[in-house]
């Protein structure tokens, strides 16, 4: 595949949006045609498991479900169009990706980083990010940006309790020891044109 | 677990419903509580995940999606629903479970037979039907019937092609084969009366 996928992971409200639309600009101006997209989401029908998988009425759900949902989600968005969007050597930058399936469910629901990733093996369909951005803030700090936020009612996933968060903060901790290579882990706090450069230096790298 | 798990399977408009409730009818008055259900769907989650694999609107559904939403959706009936009335005694007649997901997605869509049971594996828990009842009608038939029925529009499972469903077809019979223990296959050709009495003399034996 001649294009590259670029993830941004990161607990809610470390400031992902913020800088998916600053690296998109940079990109863009440089020539490359860029696809922004998110989890759940990114297709018709993922987007209607999003609608099941963070309605905050569903309190019935149980964790093997949500692992399911995540992973059906995931494997419309990677074949009707994550892999379509490579083959014509797209930049794609998904806003989460499977990383957060592992810290969400595997860590932070306990049902085991090696199980979801089994589950994932099948949705992912053979594809890898080519970078993935780690942006590091404590769960507390993001979720009170998140709070602050104008008009947000808090999801399904983010009303969860402090302590999932902060087991699903730690699963993203083991990730990024785990694949150096490929996920890089970028201080959160700093100002947002710092981080906003040290994105583009590790993004240069795999153009 | 106290109860008894029961299935129906079989191609569309193979006639399950009908026996369902002729079997229900029967257990009923011999005492015994019984809880109908079916799949996709059960539980309102369950049933959500159930409206976007049947809307014949979504075309672009890839197979690997279909296998997750139905596990995802076999997940949260088992846990929420089916493992519950187990444990309170209940008999549990199911119309269509797992074996479908095997037959429709493992053999009619070609994902394979191993691939959608190690998935199933993680939604089923550890459960498994004491009793599963084929309803042998060949698809041409069955599909006649679901196109004769009044008002019936055909799902996007349904309205697939002649093709997919002998394949399917061709999935139950295998699986019949495979585990005639626990797969009783009964000629759906027979007359209702029949067909309930053959269901009747292999229940008494599970109970």
């Amino acid at each position: 595949m001649k294009g590259k996928l670029i993830t941004f992971e990161g607990t809610d409200g470390a400031g992902k949006t913020t800088q998916i639309n600053l690296l998109k600009e940079y990109l863009t101006e440089k020539g490359f045609d860029v696809v922004l997209t998110r989890e759940p989401g990114g297709t018709t029908i993922s987007e209607k498991i999003r609608e099941i998988l963070l309605d905050k009425n569903n309190t019935e759900m149980k964790d093997k479900t949500e692992v399911l949902l995540y992973a059906a989600a995931r494997a419309q968005h990677v074949l009707e169009k994550i892999i379509p969007a490579l083959n014509e050597g797209k930049i794609v930058i998904s806003d989460r990706f499977f990383d957060s399936n592992i810290a969400y469910q595997g860590f932070g629901r306990g049902i085991g980083e090696e199980t979801v990733f089994e589950i994932n093996k099948f949705a992912l369909c053979g594809i890898m990010p080519d970078l993935t951005f780690f942006l590091d803030a404590s769960p507390k700090t993001g979720l009170k940006r998140k709070i602050n936020e104008k008009n947000h009612t808090l999801d399904r996933m983010e009303k969860e309790s402090e302590t999932f968060h902060e087991r699903v903060y730690e699963g993203f901790c083991t990730l990024c020891d785990k694949y150096p290579e490929r996920i890089k882990r970028i201080d959160a706090i700093d100002d947002i044109e710092s981080i906003h450069k040290k994105i583009i230096q590790q993004t240069e790298k795999i153009l």
